[in-house]
């Protein structure tokens, strides 16, 4: 357990205490199916990602599942997980992200650009608080 | 990076190859401020949360940010997170589970129980390959 300084709540003119968005994905028929097999290569996609979208990562894990591979990336702004079935090309990405200097869109763009899924399937979910 | 053999596609019976359910939510208002501030007893919440829905748990880590506290659960059929910002008595959770042996309603009660707070905005996606 680490000690860290916050940056999870909005900058100065916030109209929220917490500005959070959660932004998730199936990824059906990815291409890239050696990336969903390496744990070694997934961490460095998402890393890339959260570079992209802003954020800093605090600490990233994987773990070699059957087949697949899950990564998580806890960030100083929430956490960014892959989970993967390289035997379905098949994967579910999540990139939570808290204030307004982060963009989990572009994290999420990164990850699907890196995947190269046929089709996505994405949601979004509000996690604030006003 | 840990092998573990695979535990997140579905049983015998299956109607689908991968079976995943994501149960999140916000958490307004919680009476139980001590527990958004611990690191060590949030762990044992989420833990506890994790054996009620039937999953396996790989590994568990927190950490102290600001005023508030991030866990990350990796379970073999995917993770739980919770965020805490105990200066606004709020937190959001995360349960995201695959296989049909696995709840992760039951495990989402599990955390509003020991949180306590007054208002829950809850959400499900489904994480399913047909």
């Amino acid at each position: 357990m680490a000690q860290i300084p916050s940056s999870r709540t909005n900058g100065s003119g916030a109209q929220m205490r917490v500005f959070g968005l959660h932004v998730y994905g199936n990824f059906y028929e990815c291409a890239n199916t050696e990336l969903l097999k390496s744990p070694e290569e997934l961490e460095k996609v998402v890393l890339e990602a959260a570079r992209e979208g802003g954020m800093t990562v605090l600490d990233i894990k994987s773990w070699k599942i059957g087949e697949g591979v899950s990564v998580v990336a806890i960030i100083l702004e929430s956490h960014i997980t892959v989970h993967t079935w390289p035997e379905y090309r098949f994967a579910t990405v999540d990139v939570y992200s808290c204030g307004g200097h982060t963009n989990p869109h572009r994290a999420f763009e990164v990850l699907a650009e890196a995947l190269k899924p046929a089709r996505v399937e994405k949601g979004v979910a509000e996690r604030h608080l006003e």
